[in-house]
């Protein structure tokens, strides 16, 4: 594997559960494949799976790391308050915050964090309308539980804010207001989506972006 | 090769053919390369050669697998009626029915199904008029039997259907109606193409891919 | 290196000129690169090195392979009438004629033929003018000799014609009433660029395929 | 490693501090990254980083080679008056001038040059303005030192001149005059930006270009 961009992170953490690791390589190549499509630019994005339901553990990528070109050995062990239970100096994004709140109202497996040009362009474009749908479409057979490309996505739209507590209870009352939704977008930011598992959630992004790319252009 | 996302896919599948594995390994390549030109994001796309006419036998791609992430060993063998004869919980998918009715109305050795931004994007633009030409480019001779730029292909469009027999009957018909045609759009859905063989079926779908692009930019 | 979808072609070549395989190696990699940017999609393209003066003869890519796939020994040694010196049954792309032609008249070293969206849609929109200027970019001094962003460089756009005697001979007198030229456009089909040695018509594809996104973009 | 279209610059430079050519490394990384991105199309672009301050010392890229293809070996060792110290034919780029102004100004430890598509567009579509304001969007904070999304970033954009004595005297007046900025257009040329270190210069040009397509987009 070549040298990369990412300092001050051990690779050699020995106490890594055999767990985290298998899923730290799975999270290594979700993150080389997004880097390659431009989806999380400049250290942007974190992803993580559930590697734990009682206590809730995670497996969570490192703030501040480019994401393709993360080794397994610096993925995170998370607990359900965001805090990092590996030790050493690197930290999990505040973010994270949102990602414990979307398993919890999901029982999701996995949560993916993206940036991309037409997440960011569209999320501005629809914010004031709280969110957009996306209709008629072959690809929304990709999220999880559609059977037919006349489903109609509707893809609420969060606004920014800074403060995780307060971002992560409006996040939680959309989710729940909007119980059919595969995803959603904070405003001038990105999207969230996630799965049963990290496959399922990749899937997920994928099949989103290609949407948002889709709806984008359309309405150019 | 690199893990993957794909899973539930036994990778040792002793008793498969050496004709099976040989196409394999070629259909493993394709789906790296449309992968990379983000043409079978989400798991979506589906691609078969004709591995024998008597009875017809086919190397298909799985369903629900990333086709840029492929092992030689997932591909599968099916049947004239789309059923698969690989042992294992791998499927095809539905849609192979539409590789069955290209194939018999074609003469065809390999058939693909992508999905890309600018098929979408022009199958619904001009869906109403069900199809379009593209006339005047250079790359038409990419496909099979032009001589000349000055050649006019019509692009046919379909409408999409989520009922495979009936689909299947208008495809067909379409296929009769425009014995020229050198591939088609499902409309909101994406491109079907064909080729004697794969080589030329790949060439086939990058030819008509790079023509959507001219044609989607020209009219935008 | 990988299996590809290139076929007939033997790899093993006996009596092959060390200049040629050496020469060979360095259009492989061209390939490559221009098959990761979408310039040499389904097969198009094609690119050749002048491997010796008296007489003339070329290393050049063999006609119907994809670009991006080539090996080595495929690389074909050519006369100055157009015709394959390497034995087998590959073959020069009928447009190696204009190649010929373009080191006659420039005394260049390495001619390159690309097929880009954006080539296609500006030969196509300014085609009727004949050619268009491109001027004030940084990137002009991309093309050699130009010293300063202030350049202002014609690119000339020649009608296609499947007669390749007689587009040789149009090639010819535009080559002749713009002797500054770097490249030129045939319409709705692609570039040719040329060097005074392979790097340099590089250079000299990616500067202006370069140029050509920017007016597209800015002129859309 | 792969053959490359650079050539002149030795590969066996004896006498290389480990400092440099550690760096080297880095650097190399890094071309490989924008040149997958586009960025340095066409041998442009240049990348530098600080290996000593007393006396300033540059590890720096050669002029006229290929960003994505270049060897540790040929990486630059360069003085604070823009002259390579390393022997040998390869020499800096005139531009060089202005990676010691910006660190100088800055206090940087990397500086990156880059040529993209939208920077080139935007530097036109706003140079009359001498700048513009990206505002709003999360990708922000990976401005070293922002800490919300509500930041205003001010987008400086400075004449393109071929005079580097000149041309750094009006970007350090530039500088002083902005001290917030993260970075500046040169008109119809291209992108600078600087970090502490090369992982943080590398994320501002990721950061800088994600949000230079946006604006291009939304402008557009």
């Amino acid at each position: 594997m070549p040298e990369d961009y990412n300092r001050g992170l051990s690779t050699v953490q020995p106490g890594r559960s055999p767990l985290l690791t298998a899923t730290a390589e799975q999270l290594v190549l979700a993150g080389r494949r997004f880097d390659t499509r431009g989806w999380v630019m400049g250290t942007s994005g974190n992803f993580s799976v559930v590697i734990a339901r009682e206590p809730l553990r995670f497996a969570i990528t490192p703030s501040a790391a480019f994401k393709g070109e993360l080794h397994a050995g610096e993925i995170l062990e998370m607990d359900d308050r965001g805090a990092a239970l590996t030790p050493g100096p690197a930290r999990v994004s505040a973010e994270a915050l949102l990602h414990v709140e979307i398993v919890r109202a999901r029982g999701a497996g996995a949560v993916l964090h993206t940036h991309s040009i037409w997440s960011t362009l569209l999320s501005d474009r629809f914010g004031d309308a709280g969110g957009f749908a996306i209709e008629g479409y072959e690809m929304l057979k990709g999220l999880e539980g559609n059977r037919s490309h006349e489903h109609r996505e509707w893809l609420p739209i969060v606004d920014n804010d800074q403060d995780m507590t307060r971002l992560s209870r409006v996040v939680r009352s959309v989710l729940d207001e909007q119980p059919e939704a595969h995803g959603f977008l904070l405003r001038r930011h990105g999207l969230y989506t996630w799965g049963a598992d990290l496959p399922q959630a990749v899937r997920h992004v994928e099949i989103l972006e290609f949407l948002l790319e889709v709806v984008g252009r359309k309405t150019s």
